[in-house]
């Protein structure tokens, strides 16, 4: 049955790849509509997941996050109307190539396909994601987290209803509702082309175990400060300390700070104080021991995700130890050197093998609106596809179109074989 | 023990990412003078592989894979020659952005890292795949054919020397020399980034079905060949020749013909006796049956790809009756539509979701040498990270640098938050 819903949703996916800009506009704008004019639905829905969550004893964080009120609604609208103003990812040409007289060949981005989505709790995810997938001409299977079933069912229905409305197939979404589901989608490789999960590290780590199908997003963020001998002072408290207190409990948030040895004196004692007064646990090696109280740090706290108001800090001989720490321990997703001298800085930005890699600035910054991506599907720490921030670019793929006048491949092979001629053609 | 092998190999990597492309292409000029040294060496493996072989009685089709001679040595050394002339793949600035005044990002491509690749018998695909890795900044693990097994030792020997002699690490490259190892490092995804397997369809489908490292490739290539009933004869008639019989035993051959009902009054006689002609057995559906004396085609002839000089052929009521034939049957790698309407023709590229969407020309083109990319590392019918014909391009992926200037988050977010400024930097 799962296997029948996703071919639907598949066949769907045809008739969204021909889609212009400008339906996928139209569309993203009804949706926009459609959330404004079921808010009583949506409170309704609210009411009966949030009374159904509090009679479960859900945390009072995870009880914030599945709060979907008129504030959020807004922010919604505001977001599928951003992406409306957004380039369309598709159909841009990549290459274009004469290989001959009258046989040209185009590179041209297309949509992925299938996405199968999974996240937890947060319900405008689901809107979201859908509205991404939307202007990027893929269809999506999306799990919820269960304590948003109700509301995630109204959101579903706002989208299908919108994308009736403007005479649209409204299969191209389709809500998964049980794990069993989830464990089904996984098997289905030959549906589905891509996974995005977004949710905690084991939950990520969880979906990368158990599927062939190739998984972008990341498990651990494990990033790193490194204060060079020759930093400002300055600059490595503040990046320090926005990179650890700005949001600890996110991916681009700093667990280990490194700091080389022939700086320790100059900026252990100011730095361990605004660390102590921002709150920061600070677990130390021997020699950070040495110089500030703290507690010390065990083996398994160079390869932990606090998320939390707790930092790791290890004195290092040289840069060079610094980036094995962090090939060693680190998860590649953001590392920052603090540093005056660009050489050195430079030399760190090129060998560290991460996603980001930041001179003299916070690894917070390590985020798709940041970076100017318009919106964000996650950030990836695979090296495959895409890397760091994702956002629409990195949801579609490409396909090769070659016009010919009836060339056949034996004319230029073998002996007297034509040459190509292989000329860039001027893309328009 | 592999485990300790490729770490080694990792580390290597790290090393070989930062040469400069003048370095890189040293080593190659050095690969292509140490096989032109050791022409002696490789004829004596050549000549333990190949009578190890005969006494095997392996096939003479594989013999004749096993085969590298002094005309190949020469090959391999214009390649390498080839390969230092191209545009080095590491180091392009795929996107600039100023952040804010002081803080600037930049998307670079690097190499991906420890590339795993496994070939079958041909021996001079060691050194192709070892060259292109190199120019691309990858280290690697290989495991050739075991029938090869003396032959690639030589190899991998002079690539080794080359690189010592140039005075860089030669633990780049580490074959490998038995299955143990193979399943072994198809284990290994913390220290190897992606596999490339060449070989049979089974082959590469075992390698995708055991490993949670991404596998760039394909298994199947069944191609089609689509005559639209606004199709002139002779280009159809070949077309469908040159695709079927110019080289059947490739991935690119076409293995099923698609005709409009309403032009096979006209085209299937001509076209059936000059695929007679060239020795192609034909397998009909029904109605090409009523037209043309031949075989019958069973349901699973449609999901075959013969590598042979079979062609299955099927009569459709219309293009949307080929486009979902092609989606229910295909293997996603190329297919054509021959016909004189272009607007036909534009509908056919942009609605079938093949690697490869042809116009009156030969499946056959779908190469990357005849696409112009240089040299070709596989062709890829997945949907992520490379499509088609995959270059050196296909063997990078990019980090984000960001420049700053002690800029920290906090300052772009809530109240009184600093706007980004998110202009475009002129590429250098």
């Amino acid at each position: 049955m799962l296997r029948e819903a996703v071919t639907r949703v598949q066949t769907a996916q045809r008739e969204l790849a021909g889609l212009t800009s400008e339906q996928k506009n139209r569309v993203l704008q009804q949706i926009s509509l459609q959330l404004q004019d079921s808010r009583d639905r949506i409170a309704e829905a609210q009411q009966k997941d949030i009374s159904q969550a509090e009679r479960e004893g859900l945390s009072p964080p995870l009880l914030k996050r599945l709060v979907l009120n008129d504030e959020k609604i807004d922010t919604l609208c505001r977001g599928t109307e951003d992406l409306q103003r957004l380039a369309d990812p598709v159909g841009r040409v990549i290459s274009a190539r004469e290989l001959d007289k009258g046989l040209e060949l185009y590179q041209i981005t297309c949509p992925i396909g299938v996405i199968g989505m999974v996240f937890e709790s947060r319900p405008d995810a689901l809107v979201q994601i859908a509205s991404l997938c939307l202007k990027s001409g893929n269809a999506v299977v999306l799990k919820g987290g269960r304590e948003a079933l109700q509301t995630n069912r109204v959101l579903t229905d706002c989208i299908k209803e919108a994308s009736r409305t403007c005479g649209i197939t409204d299969q191209w979404l389709c809500l998964l509702e049980t794990r069993d589901e989830v464990t089904g989608m996984l098997e289905l490789d030959d549906l589905i082309d891509l996974i995005i999960p977004r949710g905690s590290n084991s939950f990520v780590q969880y979906i990368m175990d158990h599927t062939r199908i190739p998984v972008l997003g990341h498990a651990d963020g494990i990033c790193h400060v490194y204060v060079d001998e020759d930093a400002d002072i300055i600059k490595a408290i503040s990046v320090t300390l926005d990179a650890k207190t700005q949001y600890p409990a996110v991916c681009n948030a700093c667990e280990t700070l490194l700091v080389h040895r022939n700086i320790v004196e100059k900026i252990f004692e100011p730095l361990a104080e605004s660390l102590r007064e921002a709150g920061v646990e600070i677990r130390g090696d021997e020699t950070t021991r040495q110089h500030i109280a703290c507690k010390p740090a065990e083996a398994e706290d160079w390869s932990t995700e606090y998320l939390d108001l707790i930092l790791s800090v290890k004195v290092v001989d040289s840069m060079d130890e610094a980036i094995s720490h962090i090939h060693t321990y680190g998860s590649g997703h953001t590392e920052c050197i603090v540093t005056e001298n660009r050489e050195q800085a430079e030399a760190f930005l090129h060998r560290v093998d991460s996603a980001g890699v930041f001179w003299n600035c916070s690894t917070r910054f390590a985020d798709g609106y940041r970076y100017g991506l318009g919106a964000e599907v996650g950030i990836s720490t695979q090296k495959i596809h895409a890397r760091g921030p994702v956002g629409l670019e990195g949801m579609v793929t490409y396909k090769w179109k070659l016009y010919g006048t009836g060339q056949v491949s034996a004319d230029y092979s073998g002996a007297g074989a034509k040459p190509f001629t292989h000329k860039d053609l001027k893309q328009s």
